[in-house]
């Protein structure tokens, strides 16, 4: 069988590789024609940090299952096509060029038969307002008589995209119960995990929902941690206690929420619904949003006791990416924090060991002379900073602890003014 | 060993017939005199359907290892004091006169080398700030010298009190480390979990962040059964579906919650926070209390479709406890709703089968005449109802299903109008 796979990004690249390790004759689509130069020369465009990625990128190539190109011709020639283009959030609201510019490229050479896979998150209601009737208007064909549709909500996060391509449960949304057997050949394929079948707007909004629900969760153990400043006990004394008692599973709190997916989901949720506001969802978006402003705000505090003056202050700021042991940088919280830094006129100096502009000097290099140094991401290479080399070159000891990863014992005896998000006393 | 007991509700009688269980003398204290009478007489005021309450309570009474009385002097001969009163939330703030009342009774017949313990769910920062100034003020004695104080919250519920009673963890917060070892020769007497030990404050907060979790996560399903019935999903398969999905657990939507603990901790968490505004917590509290307006609403909605206003209409209430299967009342969303039904000036009936004033009715007697059929509660013998039957009493067929009970395809056959909350399409 063959595959056109439009969108080469965090979803649709690994796609494309695991539909070519499978047999699949792969076409990558991508609008980005310096990122289809890179990927024609075996180099990867992002994700150098990705288990996986690179050599099984390089297999893939080698079984010349794969081809890349940025236009759209050779779609006729497929029996499934994959959407996983970029659908962000603008002020809110659902940013859908991509995709419906992919959906009229698509329209165009849409051919009898095929099946139109749709693995990018959409606001529930998307497919069936608007791609279908989209797709009938440009091509003539018929859903459900000449062509199908299914809804396929990706489900990675980066540091594990294989492992759960291959290994997780998939919802399938279908326009028609005919594709599903062919969708299960597919899809057993690609992954381990069993396959749930039901409609279109369903899987649409099931994949919302799982997103808003891992962000309404931050955003409780956030409120939660603030509440333990407050009062006075460590958050993550707290949370441990707390998930002893049955069907409990408080999250994590921290900096601030990033990545392309639990800031941007809920948005798409609440975007699609109209008649009841989706107050909770809404609050925790903006509990979230808030941490770095208050990791500035611990970083101002500590500063207050050690009578040093925000604006005369020097601020270390270990990690850029959003993550832990990633180079991936959307929406991160540093850049935020830096938003509030630059607004405020405070100098600043960023360590990320997995961001190009970052990573030409030490941690050591970037606390030397500091007043404050803020710890934003769980990078691995973190937890084993030696903190008395850094007492050394620091200037002031103040050490705000974004993500619960520095021995707070062991600083305080070393002389360093310790505040963590949920544990400052 | 001898234990007092102050307060003998749902936490403070199963306890003391637990402790005399297990071979403590236990003096049961409560201000309702009328209460220590019932008693008395091996009679229960209250839980006559939580298993095993009776049962335990008459052999723990055969035993001779309890004795009621309302009265403190007697505090004096037993080596711990547990508080088990009510502390209940007065415009979302705590409600303290029970537990004052209690604690200046004690302090009067304090006695050295006492433990008291506070199993009593209160703010954080209660036992520290009024608790402790109290009895050691009135009582002349001193903390950790005269005395100890312990926060061992109660995790119990409804219609699983002993089972949970006697295999929870439980959370122990200790005012000396002394008491340690004591605390656990008694706690693992009760219970079978594992016991953690802590600060005051941080069982204090434990406790609250508990029950504001379920508040949270109960709040963001009925917000996703909100969004569903707008995008004309279903909730239950979005729930399933969503709880395939790794590190899910989406609660269950419903028509309200109630109970003694749910609607209250996360207000005494609350008003112990003075620095933030708990905004999350504030806004789950909000939605959860809409509830029962919400089903409201949807029989409005359903009534109009027949082309029937509210103010003729005759509704038939199922369930007037809070919770399934339990004649417990407290907080009821039932008593919400009828107080809505009320100011609207619509007339109703109400059915529940454990409660006094509604139960000598059955099912069919309640729907007859009636233009909405109303399932508030998910008492195992709603789960029964024979529709054929109801069809042929009722007015108009109308079911608005508040706890995902009714047969929707069945009752739709029968010709009714079924109208889930966030199932209503």
């Amino acid at each position: 069988m063959n595959a056109a796979v439009i969108g080469l990004g965090y979803v649709g690249l690994p796609l494309s590789i695991r539909l070519a390790q499978t047999g699949f004759g792969v076409l990558g689509i991508d609008k980005d024609q310096k990122k289809i130069e890179l990927l024609g020369k075996n180099l990867l465009p992002f994700g150098l940090r990705e288990p996986n990625l690179l050599s099984f990128f390089k297999q893939a190539q080698v079984s010349k299952n794969l081809k890349f190109t940025s236009t759209y011709e050779e779609i006729k020639d497929v029996d499934i096509i994959f959407i996983s283009v970029d659908t962000p959030v603008e002020k809110r609201q659902p940013d859908i060029a991509s995709l419906l510019a992919a959906t009229k490229s698509i329209a165009k050479h849409l051919k009898k038969n095929q099946i139109i896979v749709i693995e990018s998150t959409v606001a529930p209601k998307t497919t069936q307002d608007l791609i279908i009737p989209l797709l009938e208007k440009l091509s003539k064909l018929k859903l459900n008589r000449d062509f199908f549709v299914a809804v396929v909500p990706e489900r990675i996060r980066p540091n594990y995209i294989f492992k759960q391509l291959t290994t997780l449960p998939r919802v399938i949304g279908v326009s028609d119960l005919r594709i599903k057997k062919e969708l299960r050949i597919i899809y057993s394929k690609i992954t381990t995990g069993k396959l749930n079948f039901t409609d279109l707007a369903t899987a649409e909004v099931v994949k919302t929902v799982e997103n808003a629900y891992r962000d309404v969760n931050i955003a409780f153990a956030n409120e939660i941690a603030l509440a333990c400043e407050d009062l006075g006990v460590d958050v993550w004394k707290i949370r441990e206690l707390v998930n002893k008692s049955p069907w409990r599973d408080m999250h994590k709190p921290g900096s601030g929420v990033g990545g392309h997916c639990i800031p941007k989901d809920p948005w798409l949720l609440a975007s699609s619904v109209k008649k009841h506001q989706m107050r909770l969802i809404e609050t925790a978006r903006s509990i979230n949003d808030n941490m770095p402003a208050h990791i500035f705000a611990l970083a101002e505090e500590a500063l207050k006791e050690k009578k040093i003056k925000i604006a005369s202050a020097n601020l270390a700021i270990l990690g850029y990416a959003y993550v832990g042991n990633s180079d991936d940088t959307r929406n991160s919280p540093t850049e935020s924090l830096i938003q509030i830094l630059k607004n405020k006129k405070v100098k600043y100096k960023v360590h990320d060991p997995y961001v190009k502009d970052f990573s030409n000097h030490s941690v050591e290099m970037t606390a030397k002379g500091a007043d404050v140094l803020i710890i934003m991401v769980n990078h691995d290479v973190y937890k084993k900073i030696n903190y008395k080399k850094v007492a050394k070159v620091i200037k002031t000891k103040i050490i705000i602890d974004g993500r619960n990863l520095v021995p707070a014992e062991l600083v305080r005896k070393l002389g360093f003014v310790y505040k963590g998000v949920g544990n400052t006393s």
